[in-house]
């Protein structure tokens, strides 16, 4: 039995547990999880159809049936074409299913959803994620492996950028985020798992600043927030480096309060804690230091095949930490119109605490 | 007024024609297409609220305000954080509205369409396409330009492709798909619209080929599907070509069925005729000279925004063309473990007829 196919009949295990009739996944990182094929959304409908008993079936176009045959596990693949639309394939399947409730996958386009519950108006439809996300938090032997190179990857690419030193100034944000995809494409990662945030100066104080034409000066502390992937699982880190002369006099006060702060949070994972309890843990640093309105966002989220996946660290999330999951501690501090803080690593749940996947230095000055 | 603007309020009009109460529009062209706001789906909930009467609401979360706020004229940007979760900016909106009617943009996420349901239990959902669809078809003078522009990158992208005569015999695939990248972004296009195809020999008879490491031999047909963007307009176009040597003896049989059937089905356009009858004209060339089973797909698609959009040019479509509309004419023929052909043009819609935007050589030899 393949890894895809013993996690499919986990799945089903969990399936027959929820009292729901199957698990319907749109083309994304639960096919991938499950059966093997990655593939993306498209006007033309594809879908697993994971039942809770028996074997699952791909409801593919016809011009995309030669790849997903190649790549999977699955041997039931039926197709359809354009003159006849998808339900030639679908209808059959989902009749003799006649499922009162069916688990779909999260990222499934609307037009899908909709017209899944026009086909089946008896069905209440809830998420996979009710099934999956405790399949996927937990990370098997390979997938903890990919994680590691994935962050690796993404370590090695950060010593580069901070080997610029002062180099780096005079370039623009975007100079440097082309460069450290170049970093991670030469060190081995399979792609740039989302845009890279070069936030240089003020542009540290937006979490999410999308890489611009703004020259790094000296004295700018800069934002790197980047990731890749290595066998389809990604990686995620932040740094906040100084490349050349003084920062603003508050920076150093604010990067030992953000770097204390991560390192509580990395602290408090071990099996049994909570996520709020890794949330509060970094939180209580930074609010106690007084920068507590500044610290904007959750502590962190789970990383896997996706960049965002269950669980959340947040307040309220509430997931109980077991071995093999994965996630960001990613504590940060936003001081608008002046700069940001942010240092990020990804962290495993070992046996008895936590695995930094991410080891590069932690401090600004380059 | 600007144009963003000026479709929202034809939006408007719409939504109250067909009775429902709001657009509700996932981050996506239907975004870009009302508000001029370019941004992507995430974990963290983000709509443009269009209501039947009165003015549009953003709700996004706090992180990501900045940039839609100084993207959009859309004034009333709604904002939540992670602590507290969308509900605090979503659910006054909502309530406000109380809908009996929502229509929500065809590539929302699942978990966004269940969401909204479980806060509206009373609303029916169906797709804004319904409203949009109808505005989003017909180009304004300026999205007609941004097509002109973006076809002439990829005709300017394959001229240098076909110029590359016997030098692409031993390149793979692969290489020659990057060579494409390269020239699309020479010519100013602002990325590659959807994954390049270059599909030799054999593969060729696969219409949606990955680019793979298959070299290039002399006597290949190959098949190049690529586009770009120009102001976030996509282009569309294929040619098949052999670059060196003598093909399969069928292959310009082939060939000349398939180039007459892309002129036939280029020209039944015109405003009044339906997209059943340009799929008609087309299929029937290729019909009469005995391929209509390897003709697999349907003659076309509509272009803007999206490389795939209304209408579609499919048996049982039939939408009535009317001037303004862009869409593609593609028809193919495959023969499987030998070769595939398959010509495509996106054609506008105009007041007598149809313009080509693609008009590089449609013979194959190099």
């Amino acid at each position: 039995m393949t890894p895809f196919e013993r996690r499919t009949r986990r799945a089903q295990e969990r399936l027959r547990a929820a009292d729901a009739d199957a698990l319907v996944c749109a083309p994304g990182r639960d096919c991938q999880y499950l059966a093997d094929v990655e593939s993306e959304q498209s006007d033309r409908l594809q879908l697993l159809v994971v039942p809770a008993e028996d074997d699952p079936t791909f409801v593919v176009p016809a011009l995309d049936a030669g790849p997903i045959r190649a790549a999977t596990w699955v041997d039931d693949v039926r197709t359809w074409d354009d003159d006849d639309g998808p339900g030639t394939a679908l209808d059959p399947l989902l009749s003799s299913l006649d499922p009162s409730r069916l688990l779909v996958s999260e990222r499934m386009w609307a037009r899908f959803v909709l017209d899944l519950q026009e086909r089946c108006p008896e069905a209440s439809l809830g998420l996979a994620g009710d099934v999956l996300d405790p399949l996927r938090m937990r990370k098997d032997e390979t997938e903890r492996e990919a994680l590691r190179a994935a962050a690796e990857v993404a370590d090695a690419a950060m010593r580069d950028v901070r080997a610029l030193g002062d180099e780096a100034v005079g370039q623009t944000e975007a100079d440097l985020a082309a460069f450290v995809a170049e970093r991670l494409d030469a060190h081995g990662g399979e792609e740039t798992a989302f845009d890279t945030i070069v936030a240089s100066g003020p542009n540290g104080a937006d979490p999410h600043h999308a890489s611009g034409d703004r020259e790094i000066r000296a004295g700018d502390s800069v934002v790197f927030d980047f990731g890749t992937r290595v066998d389809g699982y990604v990686s995620d880190q932040t740094r906040t480096v100084v490349f050349d002369g003084d920062p603003d006099p508050e920076f150093e006060t604010v990067h030992d309060v953000v770097r204390e702060a991560q390192a509580a949070g990395v602290a408090a994972v071990e099996p049994g804690v909570t996520t709020d309890a890794v949330d509060r843990a970094a939180r209580e640093v930074i609010d106690a230091a007084g920068y507590g309105e500044a610290f904007v966002h959750r502590t962190g989220h789970g990383v896997g095949l996706d960049v965002h996946e269950a669980p959340s660290v947040v307040a309220g999330d509430g997931t109980t930490l077991e071995p093999g999951m994965a996630f960001s501690v990613e504590p940060g501090v936003y001081l608008p119109d002046r700069f940001g803080v942010r240092i990020e690593d990804v962290v495993l749940v070992t046996e008895d605490g936590a695995e930094r996947l991410n080891r590069t230095d932690r401090g600004w000055r380059c």
